[in-house]
């Protein structure tokens, strides 16, 4: 794959397209006629000095995609005013991840002020649109870099699902359940103490209630674990009322 | 959608978050003290100028996500040192769609050099991460906020599912989280007064594990409301230890 600038115009938007291709694992820059001269010493290229520095420069369009089967140019242009077939941004993807294993392909983005010129299309086989806004098409040129890049990065088939915690187990929820029902009993939040069958009835929906609300917290093992030892500091200190606590 | 900028130090970076927004359709951004004040006037807003005067700024974390069921955190750290729950880019796009369509949803993006801090990110249920090389995980801020928002912005076919439960709000978690801290420092799970400054940093990680805590438990908004209920009751209780409870 080959990002080629074409006629640049602000070093910090080279910079930080080498840094998009270096967080989404591109090496090779081609900058055609940049306007400022120095472009290397972007600031903006954190971490990505390297390959900012063995970017390589070329003086037409036609040199600097030579090498490539596949020229592909950006576009914040509607379909209707272009001569060239349009892709979103994901099918172009797609296509070309198909030809990156065969050959080089290269992606062309124009300057920062017109894109690319009718004569830069011409080169190119058929042309990408990122999918913004109708009434907002222009991106900044480093981040059109790192949204293409980011999208040729993704891999969907390789998107791995989120690790599940180890929940915790029937047991360990219940335990829980019966330390915070003595805490709420304790606290009188709950009215009946557990030895007076009138009382009982009345408190037993509560008691369901408590229990239903534990169980939809989902809890992991380690968050089970933790809410334990919270609620038996709690009871601990409920329990100790009798003696009053020294005051901090 | 809210997207919500802590502590930002460069306000092109602040234009350039605010062009994205408008090329990708968001349009509600939030600014946590912002480094410089006159970020208003950055010059990289091109045709978003509007997005970025209308831009809400908050001195806190907390009172900027007030309002979201929700709150996504951005990383570029990978999962071994963080304590949160972390989604890919993709995974976690498809969960805030489906919140979406129910309620608001803030996403988080630190400061330049350091990211999100551990208190920011104790506000958060989790984590998200673009899937960057391993070797060059750190973005530029302005490209990260575009590739997000592409991504989230991609695929407007997908119907959003409203979800069964109201979900709390963070304001709601916010107060929950407050009251069960002042019930640990009650009962003596958390050693510090909220007086003592040398005590009162080494008990900063246990808060934040709290309030991580309550974030995983992914409470409905009658759930916070039993649970605040339950705390309430066991807070008077701990705090009216000086007098001996009358025995039953």
């Amino acid at each position: 794959m080959r990002i080629v600038l074409v006629a640049p115009r602000n070093p910090l938007n080279i910079g930080a397209a080498a840094r998009a291709m270096s967080n989404f694992g591109f090496f090779h820059l081609r900058v055609v006629n940049p306007y400022e001269l120095a472009f290397r010493e972007a600031r903006s290229a954190i971490g990505a000095e390297p390959l900012l520095a063995q970017a390589e420069e070329f003086k037409t369009v036609a040199e600097a995609v030579e090498d490539c089967t596949l020229v592909v140019g950006t576009t914040s242009v509607g379909p209707r005013q272009l001569q060239h077939p349009i892709r979103r941004l994901e099918q172009a993807a797609s296509v070309i991840h198909k030809r990156l294993a065969a050959s080089r392909v290269a992606l062309l983005f124009g300057s920062e002020k017109r894109g690319l010129s009718n004569e830069d299309l011409s080169h190119c086989h058929w042309l990408l649109r990122i999918p913004t806004r109708e009434e907002h098409r222009s991106m900044n040129l480093g981040q059109a870099v790192a949204v293409c890049l980011y999208e040729l990065a993704r891999n969907p088939q390789a998107v791995p699902k989120p690790e599940k915690h180890l929940a915790a187990t029937a047991a360990e929820l219940e335990r829980l359940t019966a330390l915070l029902l003595e805490a709420l009993r304790s606290s009188g939040y709950l009215k009946s103490s557990p030895g007076g069958s009138q009382k009982k009835r009345s408190a037993a929906p509560t008691e369901e209630k408590i229990r239903r609300l534990v169980r939809r917290l989902h809890l992991s093992a380690t968050d089970a674990e933790l809410t334990l030892g919270i609620l038996r500091q709690i009871f601990w200190k409920l329990g100790s009322t009798k003696v009053p606590p020294a005051q901090d």
